[in-house]
């Protein structure tokens, strides 16, 4: 329409090249989106309305429009996104990428390969191990590695107090190895008490993320990495809330009977395996 | 992409069809737009950093979501598109519409005709006349019409006092006629200290909207009108920052000398007299 081409003609005198860009395929798309769907005037306000409320519900502790992104497919799209440019710049041979999600804490301290990071929280204990290599299978020896979930019943630390806890900081061995104790994550809900809540429920959709770890890893010369590795027998692997799940991250949990692990380690009781190695590109 | 196929495909319980078909084109746009600009991750949090200000902005006397509606031309959109489908059932011939604004007051008292409702305000009198007809030019007796404009200086009373200013409410006579003396009202910014202000300079655009006097006329058995008139001097007539103009609203502020006016008033100072004959369908 007319007024289609006359919003995105005032874009005319913008300053940034990539700005103008970006402002024209949005312009173009949202009247195209309005139009489609001949949007009254009441939807419009309702619109402006859940828009406002989401604005309105974030805090320093809780960010309403990431979630919004989230659950609408959009941060998982802006991460393959991303991950596809690099591979076409010559960065090929990663793991597959996922969203990093809210509770990622800057700064945990480093602990030492095969630690157990539990701090106590409530799960079956699970034993992590893998290897860190560059996209052709070669070990990178002291590479960064953040990992964290939420605990066996599916709360982040973060949730729950003030403590680290299933969280650390680790750097890969020189075969690029890595190891640690924590425990077997649970699915969980993402927050439905605000706007994106109300908005879940009238799609007619749950809120849940099928379980997982996150893994951020980093090494000099290579491109960092954000990723998860889920359980292949969690709940919600086909309708994860925030479309985050890659076929190529899901792993089993191996359970085995109490005794003597891998590692050396003496176990009371049943503990798990899971191995996932890790390519950098 | 897959990842768009499943997000809309998780609507597939939704309860109401209509609000189904809406977030499928919606889903469907948003994605192909991300797409389209292969927006960065640096980008996507700008934009969340972005509408998580504007929402912060809204307070009770301010909306910044409608503010970005009607600067990226939307809200005009929406306009159009109902009185297009208004049309389509059947209302047609009205006067165009444009959009509302924020500075409509509800309830205003009502004042006889050809009462001066600029209560002192700064600016050059004007006298404004014209008739209240349906689509077939037959007059409407009793139609209700609401009047607002800044005044000679660019601001609305709601934002200089707590006193109704340049702002009345009229009913039509037995031939449709309604006539009110006010002020010749000027040009002036929408809000330019909020994100979308921030966003309109990045976009190299001025915040202006042309002078006009906004009109909105209720009466039984038509379709509700909400319309400016545009004064044809104007600046900005060919970039309103809101995409409101239509040129059909568009009249002329003829100049008089000190004297007396039409309607039987001395003036002593020069005036102007503005002729806008309203339809509703």
């Amino acid at each position: 329409m007319k007024i289609t081409r006359d919003a995105i003609g005032r874009l005319a005198d913008a300053g940034d090249p990539r700005f103008k860009r970006v402002m024209t395929s949005l312009i173009g798309h949202l009247h195209a989106f309005v139009e489609d769907v001949d949007l009254t005037e009441e939807e419009w306000m309702t619109a402006i309305q859940f828009l406002t409320d989401t604005g309105k519900s974030c805090t320093g502790r809780r960010q309403e429009f990431i979630l919004l992104s989230d659950t609408l497919g959009v941060s998982m799209l802006v991460v393959m996104l991303a991950q596809a440019r690099a591979s076409r710049g010559g960065l090929k041979g990663a793991t597959e990428a996922t969203v990093q999600g809210p509770f990622f804490w800057e700064g945990a301290p480093e602990k030492p390969l095969g630690a157990d990071i539990s701090n106590g929280v409530e799960g079956e204990p699970a034993l992590y191990r893998g290897r860190i290599t560059d996209a052709k299978g070669r070990p990178i020896a002291g590479a960064l590695i953040d990992v964290w979930s939420v605990d066996g019943g599916g709360l982040y630390d973060m949730q729950t107090g003030e403590e680290m806890r299933a969280r650390a900081r680790f750097r890969s061995a020189a075969d690029g190895a890595y190891s640690f104790w924590s425990i077997r994550p649970k699915h969980y809900p993402v927050p439905t008490d605000g706007p994106v809540g109300r908005m879940l429920r009238a799609m007619g959709r749950h809120a849940y993320r099928p379980a997982h770890v996150h893994f951020m890893v980093k090494a000099k010369g290579h491109a960092p990495l954000v990723t998860h590795v889920f359980d292949s027998k969690s709940k919600y692997l086909d309708s994860d809330a925030v479309f985050g799940v890659r076929d190529s991250l899901i792993a089993d949990f191996r359970k085995h009977k109490a005794g003597k692990a891998p590692d050396g380690r003496v176990m009371a009781k049943p503990y798990y395996t899971v191995a996932f190695d890790i390519r950098l590109a």
